[in-house]
């Protein structure tokens, strides 16, 4: 079954609201294997509205409008799904005991006409009842084509949508199953080129490649009928596509850091170092703190951080840390030598695990003649202190810091396996 | 003008994203009198690509693509264009350089036809520079018919829309001008409230109230051919607002922190420090190094800030800044007096002329009996040490976190004044 979404609403195409129960009801649609081939947003017009539904009916078997069944002037997608289908509307009771019981405490002069109309559905519908609100949704079968209508306000939508419309829909349907792997380390490019031939000739499962600043996912995913057989064959997928190698032959498994939707690189690093009741600290220039405020992010952050130090001059690496002024002047900030002194010595003096040091340069301008974007890391722990140099070119100042911020955290990853 | 915005990218059908560059460029599209009519999500697909286009072109003046100029196989959005208009690809030579001088660091084999392809635009087209990418974008008239081509990631599309669209698309027309004026202290709902006349009877200029996290801005337009014209009206209209009164009685003028749309109250501040040749350092608690970061997001921050403490636990604001452990136990570290002493022993110890001290409980949980969300900011410079406390109540822990902060960099504003 494919399916597309018409959200409607001025609101929209003024940029006044974003468009999230387009996103909210395709990520449904796609966990019951429906797939969404459209998202429309079209303003509180009839005519364009009664072209969009026209050619929606035309082109796809599940049409899901949203908004517009509020109680003023414009709101108009019920009636002119009505016309366009030739039916009528009819109150439903239920919706309407709501109304009446809402309209019991309040003015008389207040219950309207339009207000009457939020407990209308159109004749031949399945109602939807809404639990937050007071205008009822709807699902109706005409034909080979399925029509659903849906309140605009996200709080009445979501649940309409969950308790209501996913069931109705997913009866005898076969479900999506997904695992979102995520990748550092590697670019899109260069990982889209290594695997292009399993893209090319994806079917079952898919692999769609997605991209954000520093870091790649890769969704692989299969419709089945029990989430035993669709882990299988998500499973088999991923090994073999994890011993593929990068161009420089390092396997793929070897960026692979976690999966998942929400499940950031600094979350996986936080967790493990909770879980192995370990402490961290760092002394950060370049991030200036960055990477510490990251940490505490998550609640339970104070279990295995207690501070550190954002170094940010020559003198202050020197003051602060305890680091020969000489030597540093002699290796430069910008090195592996400052970058190890400086896991070191937070290491030491916060009295941690584990120890953090970045230096490097975010831009726009060069330092010590290294180009912007020229990042050493070190890391320290009881059993020994070493660094990594990494090249983040090409990118603004606020992408250089967070980039060279998520290789720590890999850093720290890398370490602790 | 009329125009449309034709979203691609399969992962914003399947819910993985929103799709807020619509309601990005919606917006803009409004500030300068384009009314967009409909706006379009469709996936990867030639197929359904093309039927789009081809519909767009028929009923609107302006068509704006998002997406689909990376360097995967799916990007295939400025060549299904490019083929609708029976038009080739070129090499834009800017593009090509940055293209270049992107590459010209990483080994050869990363370099593919694909990411070629990021530097050409169709033939016949304006190029829209990117600087925070290497997909060039571009704008096209063909007949009564003007295509716009963009690339997804926000971060990209962003600078590329206000700094080269919105000019190519306003000359000529009577332009928007707007003035954007920034409050911090007051919520939106209030200032909405003390405004409510203003806000009722707003024929010219406009007025249009927008809040994000901890800060709320008021929008003011009037069309004119005229630069003057337009900011006498606008200047006037501003005194006015000014003067009207929150409901402690406080005027709006004391809530103004700065004007324009990408004008931080943080990127304010900084360069308020920076003009006055003073020197900044902190000492912070819950937010863990955010401060200390957002100065260093600014380039020049060496020459204002030289370093500071993450001092997360007790024993580490006891230890890192010399206050003695026995006053944090008999104050508590949630007080007047630990935030104090935090401000007033950073800028001893790194010898800076303002030090800030933040302390406070980010949540979920309570604190030595506080709520989360009560939030101690020190400050200190030589001539005096104070401090204040606020309750952020309500928010999530990176609301409570990210709020904090801004009131920290709100404590500065106003004691440089």
């Amino acid at each position: 079954m494919n399916a597309e979404i018409i959200a409607v609403g001025t609101e929209i195409l003024t940029g006044q609201i974003v468009n999230t129960n387009a996103q909210f009801i395709s990520e449904k649609m796609a966990e019951i294997g429906v797939d969404v081939y459209y998202q429309t947003a079209i303003g509180d017009n009839e005519k364009r509205l009664l072209d969009v539904i026209e050619m929606a009916s035309r082109r796809s078997d599940l049409i899901i409008l949203t908004g517009g069944l509020g109680p003023t002037e414009d709101d108009l997608t019920k009636q002119t799904l009505a016309r366009f289908l030739g039916k009528t509307l009819v109150f439903d009771q239920q919706a309407k005991d709501k109304l009446d019981q809402f309209f019991a405490s309040r003015p008389k002069s207040s219950r309207t006409s339009n207000n009457e109309r939020q407990a209308q559905i159109i004749e031949g519908s399945i109602p939807i009842q809404n639990i937050t609100g007071l205008a009822v949704g709807g699902l109706l079968v005409d034909g080979e084509k399925t029509y659903v209508v849906l309140p605009g306000p996200p709080s009445e939508l979501k649940p309409m949508v969950t308790k209501h419309l996913v069931p109705l829909l997913s009866k005898g349907n076969e479900i999506l199953y997904s695992k979102v792997l995520r990748f550092f380390g590697i670019g899109e490019s260069q990982l889209v080129t290594v695997l292009s031939e399993y893209i090319k000739n994806q079917t079952d499962p898919t692999i769609a490649p997605y991209a954000k600043t520093g870091e790649v996912t890769l969704r692989l995913s299969t419709k089945s009928n029990s989430e035993q057989e669709a882990n299988e064959k998500l499973d088999a997928l991923e090994k073999e596509l994890l011993s593929v190698r990068s161009l420089d032959k390092t396997p793929l498994s070897e960026y692979l850091y976690g999966y998942g939707e929400d499940n950031s690189l600094a979350k996986v690093v936080f967790e493990n170092i909770l879980n192995r009741k370990l402490t961290i600290s760092a002394a950060e220039s370049l991030t200036a703190g960055m990477f510490q405020a990251k940490i505490a992010d998550f609640s339970g952050s104070s279990q295995l951080f207690k501070g550190g130090y954002v170094t940010y001059s020559i003198e202050e690496k020197a003051r602060m840390l305890g680091i020969p002024l000489v030597d540093l002047q002699k290796h430069g900030v910008v090195s592996h030598f400052t970058a190890q002194q400086m896991a070191l010595k937070s290491r030491q003096l916060m009295q941690s695990d584990i120890g953090v040091g970045l230096t490097g340069v975010a831009g726009p301008g060069e330092l010590e003649g290294h180009p912007a974007g020229t990042v050493y890391i070190g890391i320290s722990t009881t059993e020994k202190t070493e660094s990594i140099q990494v090249s983040i070119g090409g990118r603004s100042r606020s992408d250089i810091r967070y980039i060279a911020m998520m290789h720590a955290f890999n850093l720290v990853r890398k370490t602790l396996l």
